[in-house]
């Protein structure tokens, strides 16, 4: 893509009474300018006016027919989100002319904008660096406090700025160690002190593997908690489903612009987000075409940190015997005993024979709803995410979590060196390795290729 | 609904990169400083700040944490959309951050505005009458040049402005003639010049009179123009219904903000808007319980512009008695004779023994896509839509359309009684009543429920 032109998008989503039309580049101002007619009380074309100031007049097409009145924000470079001369038009928000605009802009000179362009020249430009870009996407598809927080704090710096600070020193004592090995002849030399080196990997070492422990509690709010339905045919599975689901007004089923790719079926309460992993195929079959399918939802299940184990009060004979095939894979998970259909039988056990490993019982009826609102207060009740603070440091990006994870093995690698005294080539190796794993998080040397991965996932117009 | 209140609403669609919170009224700087908190650069606050300028900051909550950093677009009364001092905050596009503001808009003195609210005092603080107030609805919801245009040349100014000088005009001539009636025991006293007074009513008739006829053009413009496929069961018509919807890229299926209740199937060709009536009723049948449906349907064939009436080529001899039946509904209509399943049969007629009357007859397969597109520009080409310019006046709404027709029944009596010489207190009422229903279109002594079922269709946010 090509950085110099000038781009433009529609950042507004289709539908509302306003809609915003985003022009960045060197000519947004002068290609405005040709669609541009202000009120005669100030003729002055976008060119000549200061920047951070609402213009109002009318877009004309290219007959001279008005296609709406408009207000244009004006900024400046390097003032303004890109870094580059901006306007953005707010125009009446009718899809026709959303496009009729457009239209006029590309005509003139501009190029409609790939996904996330805008952020992108923000951090070409410096405006921020590459884990704040990210944060972003993840700020606009935020649908809950926690997921908005995070995403916040790594908007504003978070970890990055940590990172950058103890690269910078890790470059500098490893460019010293190479330093040395030019003037290899001279085997007593040393300008790189080497307890510094070890007290700065020690530090370093701390650093990212508090962040690498931070990813499941930030997977966790960003994507939801995994938790599994599992029971018999016919237990009531899917109605449970539902009624959890209806029960909340909150579901967040259709989110655009997120970089999520794979929407599930997820559920906020609390502020926490629950994702349900599909586990369909876990049942009693003697088909063995099914095992495949069995396999699969097994290994779904895995995933799962809460279990709702459901079965039937009518029917408790009969999950005996499914209870002993899953008991094994329960392991280590908040497991919720849900005894459906409670509104049909008249005696609920207090104490079921099932009911061991501290479960969690609730009597429960999915079709009539009963103690649906208390199963979800026992879901949040089970779930054990600290809450977070405007302060605290979470990773939630894959990206991030694979790079520092790399970063942790390369920064080990060079405290065990340290201590075994291998020489400074070897450790200088994996010096460079770790800072490249941290520069790939901060952004700095990235390739095309890694650019385009991270910002065809932002939604266009942003 | 309180016209003082300070109201604040989200004014675009869910889901996009930008989302802009609306807040208008005489406190809507002073009750913005309290949750915006500008860059330190330049601390003052909104109220001290210029009019039309945009203004970088961040919307903190209680608790100071940052819930979004945001562009705020400073309006101050009278020159803005609501004539009121207002602000657009722009933040980004997350369904969270825009809650958030809201709620703190909300607890901070704002009221969430109702539909059409901003419009709605844009039009009570004069800065539009109420044509052109209802125009906006219509600019949002354009989809098509055509519709865009309409809207726009009433939002403009239209036929309003005419009808206001016409109506002023009236309305002096109405109170020179009830001062008549004052003086009623000098009979001879005469301050109307009655002549004058024929000369305005025949000017009033003449411009009522066009503006009534070219509601049908304006109402196929706005709503498209009628189109019924009808044939035999089997014969194909739902196969045809999707071959030209899908082959359309331009469906407008979803329209948010409009003013239209009911949304049919509409596909937009060369600008025109087409769409479909439900006449699904209308087949063979002998059952005696399905009559009334059939009846429904067939008064819904009567709206129907243009038919397209489709016959199987492979069993044509059935489509005899069928044609029989309908053939009466199609007078005064545009016929297209649809002979489907072409592929299906080695010779197609070439003068069929149905496409008498004009019927412009065309070979195609539904299912196969055969001539679809020839079809689609037969529709066009069947169409007499006068193509619309920029200063054309077409009266689109229905509500206007009434008030215009009753205003011209009023004028028309007026005349009348003028030739007959009756009394003047009875051409009198026959005045009040033509000019109340001008006021009815202008929104001059408007009601509190009128206003109110007019903004109740606008979106949220406009």
């Amino acid at each position: 893509m090509n950085t110099q032109d000038t781009i433009c998008a529609i950042a507004t989503a289709q539908g509302g009474a306003i809609g915003i039309v985003r022009v960045s580049g060197a000519e947004a101002l002068s290609i405005t300018d040709k669609i541009f007619h202000p009120t005669e009380k100030n003729p002055l074309p976008l060119t000549e006016r200061k920047a951070y100031t609402v213009n109002f007049g009318q877009i004309k097409n290219e007959k001279g027919e008005i296609v709406d009145e408009v207000l244009v924000s004006l900024f400046r470079a390097p003032h303004s989100y890109t870094g580059e001369n901006s306007v953005e038009i707010s125009c009446h928000g009718s899809a026709y002319i959303l496009q009729q605009v457009m239209q006029l802009l590309i005509n003139n000179g501009c190029r409609t904008a790939g996904p996330g362009e805008f952020t992108q020249r923000a951090f070409l430009n410096g405006k921020m660096d590459l884990s704040q870009a990210e944060a972003v996407a993840d700020l606009i598809a935020s649908t809950s406090e926690a997921t908005h927080r995070l995403a916040m704090n790594q908007m504003r710096g978070g970890f990055s700025k940590e990172l950058a600070v103890l690269r910078n020193k890790l470059l500098h004592l490893t460019s010293l160690m190479e330093l040395e090995l030019d003037f290899s002849d001279h085997e007593e030399l040393e300008f790189a002190d080497r307890s510094e080196l070890q007290a700065l990997a020690a530090q370093i070492h701390q650093v990212i593997e508090r962040l690498v422990q931070s990813f499941s509690i930030g997977n966790a709010i960003k994507n939801g908690i995994p938790v599994a339905i599992i029971g018999e045919t016919n237990v009531g599975k899917s109605t449970l489903l539902n009624a959890l689901l209806n029960e909340d007004k909150a579901i967040v089923s259709d989110i655009h612009g997120t970089t999520r790719d794979v929407i599930e079926d997820t559920m906020i309460i609390n502020g926490v987000t629950f994702r349900f992993i599909d586990t369909a195929g876990i049942r009693q079959t003697d088909d063995t075409i099914e095992n495949l399918g069995i396999k699969r939802s097994f290994k779904a299940l895995e995933q799962a940190e809460i279990v709702i184990l459901m079965y039937d009060l009518q029917r408790h004979e009969n999950f005996k015997i499914f209870f002993q095939e899953v008991e094994p894979y329960l392991k280590n998970k908040q497991v919720i005993l849900a005894q459906n259909k409670c509104d049909l039988v008249d005696n609920i056990p207090s104490n079921s024979e099932f009911d061991k490993n501290n479960y969690h019982t609730i009597a429960i009826s999915a079709r009539q709803k009963i103690n649906i609102d208390k199963l979800q207060k026992l879901l949040t009740e089970v779930t054990h995410i600290p809450s977070i603070s405007t302060n605290d440091v979470i990773v939630t990006n894959l990206r991030h979590y694979e790079a520092l994870t790399h970063a942790l093995d390369a920064i080990t690698r060079v405290e065990q060196g340290l201590i075994s005294s291998l020489p400074s080539d070897l450790i200088s190796q994996d010096l460079r390795e770790c800072i490249f794993h941290l520069n790939d998080i901060i952004g700095e040397v990235t390739t095309d290729e890694v650019l385009g991965n991270i910002f065809e996932h932002f939604c266009i117009g942003k």
